[in-house]
């Protein structure tokens, strides 16, 4: 399998998460965000959408992280990373989502720019902005996670499914501005450490991608 | 059942399509997010992220719009809603994705009302950024469409699935300005008409719902 990512980007980090608790290797095909190469002709022919990541198994070519993740869940069943119950697998869902619908979205790379360079907008403004939709999103997770006996661990049980797939990439986007006051998630705080003991979870780090700089 | 929503909504709408088109009644219980009641101290019982819509399903509670969709998938199977293949199972899902995590988040109510409010932009702007992203989400969207033989009469084959679920609402924003530009996009429009065609679809419109006004 081949992952076209970046290492910046917390949608890629997702699906190296997932690929590593399958064991699944894979090949890493970088794309710079930074540089736009997204955009670029030969990139879009790959995916269509000018994002990332895609994932390339044979003849198959998946955008969206969570598609992915799903087919990966689909076709290398083995660790689950969703419950077995369809109240539980909706619960879980609906984690991923809060973070990969409601917060990530409105802060990625490209809306930043488009705030910094169409509305003028400064940084301190962009901080402001980042910061205020991580709020609103953790502000309901956090309760969601306390006020659950099906949480343990991690998001779901003791074991790493879907949800904690979306957490950690997104509290290392929630600490790009220290401004960004934590304290107010123990339990995200909990998951996240626990998650991060995992070698799964280090071996995707941004940090230690080949594209890293 | 019981769903909460509004009949504005995007995602509420696409919870609506589902539930028709698997046969389900439901009672509707209207969050006016206009009023901000979506924020207000009992319907963050309900949900903790303060977002519409909710499903209610006996002792079940679930936010987010797709994994309700694919919890109604899993517990009502017949009419699916997903293939059965798990490479076409993620192409469904790569394209229900890329409305409702890349277009419809950054679109939605309570950005246009940062933009206008926090940020001190003026409608003219408002319409220049939904048109934006609504643009190259289709522009992405529409050759994923036109270049798999895999497109029927819908998104996926000649029923519809998930991705038709997000299609149509997609559609219903981008039209919100008159000056976006739907030409560019051929098989968008055949297949929304095609949805529109069946009784599901219309009975979800937002001007037929309980609390429209």
């Amino acid at each position: 399998m081949k992952l076209y990512g970046f290492f910046r980007s917390s949608a890629a980090f997702r699906t190296r998460i997932a690929l590593n608790l399958k064991g699944l290797s894979y090949d890493q095909a970088p794309i710079n965000l930074r540089a736009n190469e997204q955009r670029g002709g030969d990139y879009l022919k790959v995916n269509a959408m000018g994002i990332v990541p895609t994932l390339i198994d044979g003849e198959v070519a998946i955008g969206q992280s969570l598609a992915i993740v799903e087919y990966l869940d689909e076709t290398h069943p083995q660790p689950p990373l969703l419950p077995k119950l369809p109240a539980d697998r909706a619960r879980v869902r609906a984690i991923a989502m809060d973070i990969a619908c409601e917060i990530h979205p409105v802060n990625n790379l490209r809306i930043r720019r488009y705030l910094l360079h169409e509305l003028g907008q400064d940084e301190r403004a962009l901080e402001l902005w980042m910061n205020h939709w991580t709020k609103l999103g953790f502000d309901g997770i956090e309760p969601m996670l306390a006020d659950d006996k099906r949480t343990g661990d991690f998001c779901h049980g003791d074991t790493p499914s879907i949800a904690d797939i979306c957490l950690v990439p997104g509290v290392f986007n929630a600490r790009i501005y220290p401004s960004f006051d934590m304290t107010p998630y123990p339990n995200i705080r909990r998951i996240f450490d626990n998650c991060m003991k995992l070698d799964a979870f280090q071996r995707a780090l941004p940090e230690r991608q080949p594209d890293a700089v």
